[in-house]
C-alpha cells in the first residue's frame, strides 16, 4: 500500500487529493452533483460495498466537502449535501467528464450533457456558455442525460 | 482492495478516473507539466519507490498520456512529455490546484503560480486571463514558483 497522505509534497495539487484522491470519492462527489443524496441510492448507482460507502461519506463529511441531513426520523436516514467547498470541486468534476468524453468517448455518445439553465447553452471546455457567454457555476448547469445514457443514469431515474 | 476499473459506470468521469485515478498519477502528469521528466528527477521530487514510479510510466505511455523519449544512448535514459491527450489534463490539473489553494491553503502562500505568458496576467477559475481576457491553453501558460514554493521546487531547482 503507498500512503494517503503525500508528505513530502508541498502542493495544492496533493494537497486535493488526499481529500479526494481515494477510490469511488469523486464518483460520489459526481452522483451528489446528480442528486444521488441518499445512502441505498449511493450503493446501489455505485454498487460499492455498504461500509466502504459508509466510510467514504464518513470521511467527506469530517473533512467538510459534504454535509449530512436527517430526512427520515422513523427509520433514521441521512443525506448527503455538498457544502460551498464540495461546490466549488465541479470544475474538477466537469474537467475529468470533458477529457472522458473526448479522449474515452462512449460508442452512444456522453451519458450526460450540461447545459446552461437560463438559455439552454452547451458549456464548453473553460465552463462558458456557449450561447450567451456566461462564465458559469455549478448552481448555473444542469446535468441531462444524454444520448449515451444507461437506463439507470440518475437523471433517468428520478423522472421515471 | 477496491476493483481499479468502474465497469459498472457508464460515466466519461469514471473512465477518466480509471486511466488517472490511481495515486501518484495525477502528480506525475503535474511534474511533468512543470517540466520533470526524466526518471531520476520524478523519483526525487516524488519519493516513492522506482518500481512503482516504473509501474505507473509505463502505464501512462500504454495508455497514450505520455510518450517517451530517449534522451542518452551511453548510458541508456529516457525522458516523458505529454502526448496532446495528456496536455488535456491540464484542466483538472489546474482545477485540482486551484481547490487546495483556496480550501487548503499553504500558510506561507501557493508554491505555484499559473500565468498568461504574453502579457503576464493572473488565470482564473475559468482558465482566463485576469488581464487581457484571452482563454487560455496548457502552451499559454507558465507556471512560476510562488512565495510558497520549498526549495527544492522544481521551478526553482531548474533555475539553480
Amino acid at each position: 500500500m503507498l500512503p494517503s497522505r503525500y508528505d513530502s509534497q508541498t502542493c495544492s495539487i496533493a494537497r486535493a487529493l488526499e481529500l479526494v484522491g481515494e477510490r469511488w470519492t469523486l464518483l460520489i462527489i459526481r452522483d451528489v452533483f446528480l442528486g444521488v443524496r441518499r445512502f441505498e441510492d449511493l450503493q446501489r448507482d455505485l454498487g460499492i460495498a455498504r461500509n466502504v460507502l459508509a466510510s467514504r461519506l464518513d470521511k467527506l463529511t469530517a473533512d467538510g466537502i459534504l454535509e449530512r441531513r436527517r430526512y427520515s426520523d422513523h427509520p433514521p436516514r441521512d443525506e448527503f449535501l455538498l457544502t460551498e467547498q464540495g461546490l466549488d470541486l465541479w470544475p474538477t468534476v466537469v474537467a475529468l467528464m470533458q477529457w472522458g468524453d473526448q479522449h474515452r468517448p462512449n460508442p452512444q455518445g456522453p451519458p450526460t450533457v450540461l447545459e446552461h439553465k437560463r438559455c439552454g447553452g452547451a458549456v464548453n471546455a473553460h465552463r462558458i456558455c456557449e450561447r450567451c457567454g456566461a462564465q458559469l457555476a455549478a448552481r448555473d448547469v444542469a446535468a441531462v442525460a444524454g444520448p449515451g445514457a444507461p437506463p439507470n443514469h440518475p437523471m433517468l431515474a428520478q423522472t421515471g
